[in-house]
């Protein structure tokens, strides 16, 4: 066996002995592992920051790109992040042990459903080191166990945050191999940890697009995952068009380089040229290159500065200043574009009428689908879950913004008094 | 493009457009085709009967075993039991679109989840041809499409079944391609389907463990299934022994070849030996073999009845007249018995103790734990689901024996009113 491939497999059968004791621990246990944890890090602020400088003149020095070095660089006030979000996480309710729908059967048996900690998480990430405190609380706080695998331009910095939580684990009495770093940058590493389905139970990766794609193609365990954001906004036709202009807006023109922007505009045919014209105008003017469909373009009174949108625009997330937009024939026509072309990530329709909301919120086959709101707000924090630790855009276990919940399952529990089965 | 891979490429794209339109389908929608189904079942009934005879002519004159014989002989009860059970599912609740947890944020957005269909279920499976109806009839009431692929040695019984289906939905005005059953009982066929990960979104195998296993090994596709049924007894210090001594009948002796039969039995040391010298006893006289640990034997009379258990017997689902029998130290002993021997299934405590409840219900990691029943209840049925499309020992989705619910999951729904993010 090689060296790396023992160095893994140690690493995964130590993972799933902290995950048997990890369903042992109260809630209580598990706070007091994360204050701890927070305390090391504080007091360890300054090794943090020359860890993380040392990656920085390095990854500098291999010419990484300014977008990447931006993402690993913590500075004080990432430090200072990484405190809140564990403290958040302190105060999130623990999903644990929590039994719903428990009924009496008609022999008497009280069966319910008692939400669990899944086991072993393999979590497979780039750059930014928020990533392995966020992923180690909320594997923590759920029961889980975690394998944490980060990029190598970050290892030292995820080594000294990876030490701080190692002492806060052994401060709180808990088994420190509950959350544990991969410490070699080798390659090789993330084969060994997506091959070992008998120890890891979900992985969770978090990047680019091809590393996801590669953990997915190679994975033997199931993967949590989200490939695209191809996020579309419908204006129906009875749509409020000052609510419109501003959905629009701010669902494109917040923050480009995100997941849940809007990529492409859907246009009921019937919506006043002005608007149209107007919409579009507006997005040119905040510098957005807007590709439009010959309909849409016939609409236009400066028709010059919009390009006529390829096939290929449909299908493209472009996580920048590039809009595509499509004039609809009606609501089925939108939905049907969104399903066909969408990523099942987040689809939204501006409308005032109940029955096109309930038709667009049943049948837009995405994890999260909204009416007269941005697609900008499909975000654990946003939604209440308090933290995420990923979104899925796969149809089974948790879909869209993923916490402590979808860290978890249901397992069924059956109370009798003795009942034996005639 | 080779024949088979060409004609199961044409059934998954046809089943993706039936899942897509099976969004906008009704409950009323779904009742009327489970209804016109029933008709047409019930008017073929001797068409189905030749079917049948046809199937088990030629598995005779093959040599299959009696057992698989048995399960693929349905007989005019066996016709009466499909109409039942469609019947059953008719009445059960629609679960597609139901929202929970809908709560008002700070900014006034309205969150909640609703329940959605997955999309096509692939359906792989052997001999029994009741499992072509009861999928048909859970996936269409689910709103799901499916593919299904039965045994060779059913196929012109599932043929005449499945033209029963066509024939109901076309009645019914669904699109008939909701249900398909693939024709061609050439085995690369199930390759073929097991690849199809654009249309397929789960496969579900149903049948023996080679089977199951390839399945897992070859899917691109997140599979939903068990393997084995380890099932385990814990009869702890302080149980009431009349109560303990008829579970463990029950739960060995009420059928031997089901996955939630008890296979292997844990004791308390503690227990008299009175006790466990007459549960043995009565067990041996049932007609079972006993395989003991070395502790259990010494408290027994008559030893030479019982061998001593191998490490092999604590892995083994005997599925039949064995069981393997081991003394335990404490409450602990035995949950790590279970957690590291067991098999996620099923696994019950006798105990008269809230604690030692507690501790079993929350720290055994299996989809069913139980406290004073038989594990033989783990069952769709028995927990109220009204039917069951299968077993699920995994950590994610649904675990536990999965019906309607388990063939949905939930998406966000956002509801707003031009909420954007600042």
């Amino acid at each position: 066996m090689k060296q790396i491939e023992q160095t893994v497999l140690e690493i995964g059968k130590n993972a799933k002995a902290a995950a048997i004791a990890a369903r042992r621990a109260s809630t209580a246990d598990k706070n007091r592992a994360l204050e701890k944890i927070v305390l090391e890090i504080i007091e360890a602020t300054d090794e943090i920051l020359s860890a993380n400088a040392l990656d920085i003149a390095h990854a500098t020095e291999q010419g990484l790109d300014a977008a990447s070095l931006d993402r690993l660089a913590l500075g004080a006030s990432g430090v200072a992040g990484m405190v809140e979000g564990l403290q958040h996480i302190i105060g999130l309710q623990d999903p644990v042990g929590a039994v719903k729908d428990l009924t009496v059967r008609p022999n008497g048996l009280n069966i319910g459903k008692m939400r669990t900690p899944l086991g072993v998480i393999g979590m497979i990430y780039e750059s930014r080191p928020n990533v392995t405190i966020d992923a180690a609380g909320l594997c923590l706080k759920s029961g889980n166990a975690v394998i944490l695998r980060g990029g190598s331009e970050c290892i030292v910095t995820n080594q000294a945050l990876s030490a701080c939580i190692q002492r806060g684990l052994i401060a709180a009495d808990l088994n420190p191999h509950w959350v544990q770093l991969i410490q070699t940058t080798d390659r090789a590493a993330v084969g060994e940890l997506l091959a070992l389905d008998t120890y890891v139970d979900l992985i969770i990766p978090r990047g680019g697009k091809s590393l996801i794609e590669r953990v997915a193609r190679d994975a033997r365990i199931p993967v949590l995952k989200h490939l695209d954001g191809i996020c579309h906004l419908y204006i129906h036709e009875d749509a409020n068009l000052e609510m419109a202009h501003a959905l629009i807006m701010n669902a494109k023109t917040h923050r480009y380089a995100v997941c849940n922007a809007m990529e492409t505009l859907l246009l009921h045919k019937d919506l006043p040229a002005s608007f149209v014209d107007e919409a579009l105008s507006a997005l040119i003017h905040a510098g957005v290159e807007v590709r439009a469909c010959e309909r849409t373009r016939s609409k236009l009174t400066d028709v010059g500065s919009v390009q006529l949108a390829s096939a290929e625009d449909w299908v493209t997330e472009y996580l920048g200043p590039i809009l595509s937009v499509k004039t609809c024939a009606d609501l089925d026509d939108a939905i049907a574009h969104i399903n066909h072309y969408g990523s099942n990530h987040t689809d939204a329709i501006v409308t005032e009428s109940l029955q096109a909301t309930q038709t667009f919120m049943r049948e837009v086959d995405s994890s999260s689908v909204m009416v007269n709101a941005s697609t900008r707000f499909a975000d654990g924090f946003e939604y209440g879950l308090g933290a995420e630790i990923g979104i899925s855009t796969d149809k089974l276990h948790a879909r869209g913004p993923v916490g402590l919940e979808g860290l978890t399952s249901e397992k069924y529990v059956v109370y009798g008094t003795g009942q034996i089965r005639a």
